[in-house]
């Protein structure tokens, strides 16, 4: 039912590439595809009950907003080491400890995206690298803050508040 | 600094649209977004701790997945009418009551998509209408139970995820 026929790239770009696939003849047969390299989201902890996020600019939505620090794998990279890589140039902190909590799917209805979402602990203060086209303001808030402020706001970036409410009633309890 | 001097609309699909736009010279100032219509996302609620699923294949990542009832936007279409619609449609209930909880951005850095999150309640069996190219089980769970399975898993659909952990830790403890 799902058996790819023809499968054509229409745009490859910097971020995204965009696929087309033909399951066969007809209207409904077409599937549009963002093909997506991955990506990882890191939590990280100052102290048991403080954590790490940034406040970005974002285009595609026209504003500011509060999310944990992430970015997209590189060619080759582990989802592992782009962590501590984007933990570094996005925030300066190197972490000494850094656990696997949870995979996400942010959009499988057209987008192949998976997001790896860490636990960095053990922060040691390094120097933050920006890119030129990033915009980033460090904010250190307690997690229940946190938390109170997206609820508040009630338009929240979806990988933080995902990272936020299951690392404080699943991850921590468990 | 995010003036757009140039915009540019790659391809225009059934779901998916890209866009690129130019804000100056260089490989640095070129935003490759794509612009979607808006989704809605429905926790239908049979009774306070119990709710209803659907298990669905989702082609770009190629696998099942258990996920919040969705939809995207129709042109003109409200949120809530859209909500109302893919209840129906997807799962084949009518609801007495929907509230909304909140909204997400699942990709802000390529994607202008924007789900909003209702609760629905009061719900009455009607016809499940599905489209053909829909592939879905309805699955009835307790909430906890729901919470218990994904964590288990630990590779889930971002939008359902947050549904759930908001509406049991956050919204109905509000």
């Amino acid at each position: 039912m799902w058996e790819t026929k023809e499968s054509k790239i229409i745009y490859n770009g910097k971020v995204v590439k965009l696929r087309i696939d033909y399951l066969g003849d007809g209207e409904n047969k077409v599937r549009e595809v963002i093909q997506h390299p991955g990506a990882v989201a890191i939590l990280p902890l100052i102290s048991e009950d403080k954590v790490i996020l940034v406040n970005q600019y974002r285009y595609p939505i026209g504003r500011w907003i509060l999310e944990v620090p992430a970015g997209t794998l590189k060619e080759g990279e582990s989802p592992e080491e782009c962590a501590l890589r984007e933990l570094e140039e996005e925030v300066g902190y190197k972490a000494r400890r850094l656990k696997k909590m949870l995979t996400i799917y942010p959009s499988p209805g057209y987008s192949t995206e998976v997001i790896h979402i860490y636990l960095a602990s053990g922060l040691e203060k390094s120097t933050q690298r920006l890119e030129e086209d990033e915009q980033i303001t460090i904010v250190e808030l307690g997690l229940d803050e946190a938390i109170k402020e997206l609820s508040r706001n009630g338009e929240v970036d979806g990988k933080t508040f995902i990272t936020l409410l299951y690392y404080k009633y699943v991850y921590r309890r468990s």
